[in-house]
C-alpha cells in the first residue's frame, strides 16, 4: 500500500451542497480520491457536480458499487450539526468496515466507540481513525506567548465561510515566496489535510485555550517562519463563538485575518445578524487588547456568490471600509493577499502585571 | 438514612486556604457536615481554622478516622487546576470507599472510571456521584430567547472571587422579599449544593452554550420570578474565558451581575491584568450587544482581605465609578444590593436579521 489514502467518500444525498469535509479533502489533501458514494448523483463524476474541485473521482450509488474503484479507506464526507452519522448512512459504513477498508471520520459521535461498528472493525481487521478523538492536553500554560514566529489565526463573519480554505491557500503562497508558513488544523477537514492536529471544538471547555496552545507550540517546533491557525466558527455566533474564543487566548495571535462572506446576512441557523468588516474588527481586536493585543492584517473575501464585477467591487469595498489589504484567494490567487500583509505579521506581547524579567 | 447526607470532607493539606468545595458545601448546603480530613489542622474544628463558616464539625487526620463520626459520603473538598485527583489521595479515597460510604467529586477525572475505584466501589456497593460527569445536551436552540423570566448572569474580575456564593445570597434576600429567584448552578460546587446543574467547564466546547441554555430552560419550568445563574471564569481569563462566553450567549442573560475582588491584581495563576469596573462593563455589554444585549446592573464586591473602613470605601468608589449599586452581600447582608438591582431586572431580546412575526 502506497502512503497515500485512496478515499470513497460517503455523502449520500448531500455532496454537492452540503459536504464541507469530503469538498476540502478532494481539493487540498495528499491523499486520492477513488470514488464519491451518493445516489442522488450517481453516474456523474466530481467535476461535474462541482467544477472547481476538477476531479474526475466517479460518483457511485453505495459503498458497494465503490469497492470496484480500489479505495483503502470510507471518509464520512459531511459535518452534520450536533457531529451525529445519519441513521440511514449505518449500513453503508458497516459495508465498508465489513470490506476491511480503513474509516476516517470527523463526527463527534466516536465510530470506534459504537459496539456494533467496534466489534464489525475487529473481525475484519478494519482501522478506524476517529479524527475528532481529543488527545489529553493540559491547561492552558501561556508557555505560547513565547513562541518567536508571528502567529497568524482567521476569525470570520460565520462558519463555512473558507478559514481553513483561505489558510491553506495563503501557506501556498508563503511556499511560493519562498519562505514557510506551518498551517494549523482546528478542525476535522483540516486534520485530515494535514495529518495532524486537534479538533477544538470536541475538547472539554476548560481545555480549549490548552489544546490550541498546543498545536501552536508543535508548529512552533517545526521552526517555519510564520505560523497561519485555522479558524473556528466566529466571535457572535450564538452556539459556537466560546470556540471562536478559545482559538483567540490559546493560539495567542499577534495578528487576525478576516475571512469574510459579504453575502451571508445571518449566523449559520441563526436569526442573528453577521457584523460589518468595522464591528468584526472592533470586536476582535477590543477582546485581545484584554489578554494578549492583535490585530486584524487583512481581509480574504469569499465571492463564490458573486459575479466576477461584484466580487471585485465587493473586495474593493472591503478595502475602502478598512484601510486594510482585501482579496479573494481562491478566484484571484493568494500571492497577493500574502505579500500584502507579510509586514504586519510583527511578534506582539501578552499584557502583564508586572515588568517582564 | 435521612435525606440529608452527612459528609466526610477530605481536605488534606488544602482544608484552611485551598477549600472552595468544602466551604461552599459547609456554608450552603443543605447537607450536613460531619468532618474534615486534613491533618494539618487535625484536632481542631471547622470554625477554629474558618471561622466564617460557624461550623461546629472536628478536623481529623484521616478516613479511618472520621468515620467515627458518622458519614454517609465522603466529599473531595477541592478542586485542583486541571481537575485532577492528587495522588496521595487515592488511599483515602479507597478507604471511603472501602467503608460503603457515597464519593462525592466534583474533580474533572471521573471517580467512577478508575478501575481501582470502579472495581472496589462494586465490592462495598458504594455509590460514586461525579458531579461533573456532563449529561448529553443538544447544540444550543435559541429556545432560550423565549424564557419569560428575567435571568441574571454573575460575571467577575476573576475566578474564585464568590459568583456563586453572591448568587446563591442573592436567591436568598429575593425570598426574604416574598419572591423567588431560582438559583442555576453551573460548576461543582453549586451542584453539589443545589442538587442539579451542569458544571458547564466540563462540557464539549461545541455544546457548551447548549448545556447553559438547557439549564436555564429547567429553572424556567419551575415558575420562578428571577432565574440567576451562577458564573464561571472570567471574560479576559487566559484559560477559562470560554466557559464564561459559553454562559454569556448561552444561558441568554437580560442582566449582568459584576461580581469583584477590588485588591485581585492578576488572573489566577496568570500574569494577566484583572480589568477595571468601566473595562468590564464595556467589555462584557460590548460583546453580548453582538448576539443578544444584557446590561451590567449592579456590583457585587468581594471585600473579606480589607477591614470595614476600607471595605466601605472600595464599595463607595465601585458605585461612584460607574453609577451601579454596589455592596458586599457576605459582609453586609444581600438585601439591599438585590432591592436595587430588582427595577433593572426587563427582559430583553436578541438582534434578529428578521423582524419578529
Amino acid at each position: 500500500m502506497s502512503d497515500k489514502r485512496r478515499y470513497l467518500i460517503l455523502a449520500p444525498g448531500v455532496f454537492a451542497q452540503d459536504a464541507k469535509t469530503a469538498h476540502g479533502v478532494i481539493a487540498y489533501a495528499h491523499d486520492e480520491t477513488a470514488a464519491v458514494v451518493d445516489p442522488s448523483c450517481a453516474g456523474s463524476s466530481v467535476r461535474d457536480v462541482v467544477p472547481y474541485l476538477n476531479c474526475r473521482a466517479p460518483i457511485v450509488s453505495s459503498v458497494a458499487e465503490g469497492l470496484a474503484f480500489q479505495p483503502t479507506s470510507l471518509l464520512i464526507g459531511t459535518a452534520p450539526i450536533g457531529g451525529k452519522l445519519p441513521a440511514h448512512w449505518r449500513s453503508e459504513v458497516l459495508a465498508a468496515i465489513r470490506a476491511g477498508m480503513e474509516i476516517v471520520s470527523g463526527l463527534h459521535e466516536m465510530i470506534g466507540d459504537d459496539p456494533q461498528f467496534a466489534t464489525a472493525a475487529r473481525e475484519s481487521n478494519a482501522r478506524i481513525w476517529d479524527v475528532r478523538k481529543p488527545p489529553e492536553v493540559p491547561i492552558f500554560s501561556g508557555y505560547v506567548y513565547d513562541v518567536q514566529q508571528p502567529v497568524v489565526l482567521a476569525v470570520g463573519n460565520d462558519c463555512a465561510v473558507g478559514k481553513m480554505t483561505v489558510m491553506l491557500e495563503l501557506a501556498r503562497a508563503a511556499a511560493q515566496e519562498g519562505c514557510r508558513a506551518e498551517f494549523v488544523p482546528t478542525g476535522q477537514t483540516g486534520i485530515m489535510i494535514a495529518g495532524w492536529g486537534i479538533a477544538v471544538d470536541r475538547v472539554i471547555s476548560d481545555f480549549i485555550t490548552g489544546a490550541s496552545e498546543q498545536i501552536v507550540l508543535q508548529a512552533a517546533a517545526r521552526h517555519p517562519d510564520y505560523i497561519l491557525v485555522e479558524g473556528q466558527g466566529c466571535i457572535n455566533h450564538p452556539a459556537y463563538a466560546p470556540v471562536t474564543l478559545g482559538l483567540m487566548f490559546g493560539a495567542a495571535p499577534d495578528a487576525l485575518l478576516l475571512v469574510v462572506d459579504p453575502k451571508r446576512a445571518s449566523i449559520g441557523e441563526y436569526d442573528t445578524p453577521t457584523l460589518s468588516y468595522v464591528e468584526l474588527i472592533q470586536i476582535h481586536e477590543a477582546i485581545c487588547a484584554k489578554v494578549k493585543p492583535a490585530t486584524v492584517v487583512g481581509i480574504a473575501l469569499n465571492t463564490h456568490t458573486l459575479n466576477e464585477q461584484d466580487a471585485r467591487e465587493a473586495i474593493a469595498r472591503a478595502g475602502n471600509e478598512t484601510g486594510l489589504p482585501a482579496d479573494d484567494v481562491v478566484r484571484f490567487g493568494s500571492r497577493a493577499l500574502w505579500n500584502a500583509i507579510v509586514p504586519s505579521l510583527r511578534k506582539r506581547s501578552p499584557l502583564r502585571t508586572v515588568a517582564a524579567v
